[in-house]
């Protein structure tokens, strides 16, 4: 497990948003990944009953949210900054991925302050807001569309952060009420299947093809449970038990 | 680069969708992702004037959506669907993360129809639909708010679809003899196997319990062929046509 601090310690810099109820909406997908921290650069309009309304369960991280006058004030204490930009321009810091991105932003806030910076919905940063950054990201997108909601993009963001974030953790443990059958009790069930065939007419011994070999690999690629098993043999078992001979 | 059209093939489907705005952003957030085909089940309102807001230059994939009374009705055609829950149960299909999933959707939709199946906002999908699924994808989250807004999940979604349809990976060849179900055959097998329990006097109508529920799903996991649904159903009907009344 990663440091469980490290989330916090990376900032949500929305600059210059117009829609308030983008800023609510970036707050409830910063707290769907575990995000705290959000700084917000001269809001259009904030506070906003539209952004509490989008923040849904997570008007504590919007309450929370410092305002700032400046990005440089925003960016105070960080020694990492990241700049989302679909633009691109000349003299712009070396671009990566945001799958990347995200490996480096917790790898430095495990031990320092990191921010995400995005700009106003329409324009985007301006060159002097990414000069102040240390990398570009960029979200893999559809070119002739790539214009993704600001929220949407704080989605991506705060998502590839948490898988980032929880990669060192142990997987997740199997659900202890499967039980899977053993190969003895699949082969049952297979030699009742033929049986059952057999009883009802639809296989002839004398002419057997492949038909128990298909069944078999059909069961085979179900990887059934034991109690699924058992549940066929009993309906197997009422198919011929009651036939009239 | 992968065949560009198998995102084409990818459909997502959006069950009894409350708020009309969250379907617009779905749309939205395909198209940034290069998704285009949109379904609808029983969607509150729709065509409605905030789903064209907030589709903004996604109205093409929203108009082209198409509208379905059933999710049986949504998945015709198709023979690989995920389905998305944040909620564990019991009986459910196998879990995988949302990025294995995306990659097991492109490389099946290089040959064949598949989709992605999202809840109403609140309450998530039925059990019912769940079992109608082959895979049940989870989006790794923050364990005490794990409540991404639908637009958001989408934009997950869409985004590592992409990704995987990016990625420089070799497409794995499929067999060419394999012809995976469809949808409505797998669904008429099921029934034909609850007709033949009833027949037999195995499925007691009175307390069905989850006996059918559980068959949806180990069908479901072994992925049948065309040619096995037809030897089962085949089976069936030799259990229920010879026999005395």
């Amino acid at each position: 497990m990663i440091d469980p601090a490290a989330l916090a310690r990376v900032r949500i810099v929305l600059c210059e948003t117009s829609h308030p109820g983008n800023i609510g909406a970036s707050a409830r997908a910063m707290k769907t990944m575990g995000l705290s921290r959000l700084v917000l650069v001269r809001p259009r309009l904030f506070p906003y009953a539209d952004a509490d309304a989008r923040a849904s369960g997570a008007v504590d991280v919007l309450h929370s949210a410092t305002c700032c006058e400046s990005l440089d004030e925003a960016l105070t204490g960080t020694t990492f900054v990241c700049a989302l930009s679909a633009r691109r321009r000349d003299l712009t810091p070396p671009a990566i991925d945001v799958r990347n991105a995200a490996r480096e932003l917790v790898q430095h806030a495990l031990s320092a302050e990191a921010a995400v910076v995005f700009g106003p919905e329409r324009v985007g940063l301006s060159i002097e807001d990414v000069s102040r950054c240390h990398k570009l990201v960029r979200i893999a997108a559809n070119p002739e569309y790539p214009s993704l909601n600001l929220a949407a993009a704080v989605q991506i963001v705060a998502y590839e952060l948490r898988c980032a974030w929880e990669a060192d953790e142990p997987a997740e443990p199997q659900g202890t009420d499967v039980h899977p059958a053993v190969h003895e009790e699949v082969e049952r069930l297979v030699l009742h299947l033929e049986q059952s065939m057999l009883a009802t007419g639809f296989l002839d011994p004398a002419r057997p093809g492949r038909l128990i070999q298909r069944m078999r690999r059909l069961i085979a690629r179900a990887r059934p449970e034991s109690e699924e098993v058992a549940i066929l043999r009993g309906f197997l078992h009422s198919v011929v038990s009651d036939r009239k001979p």
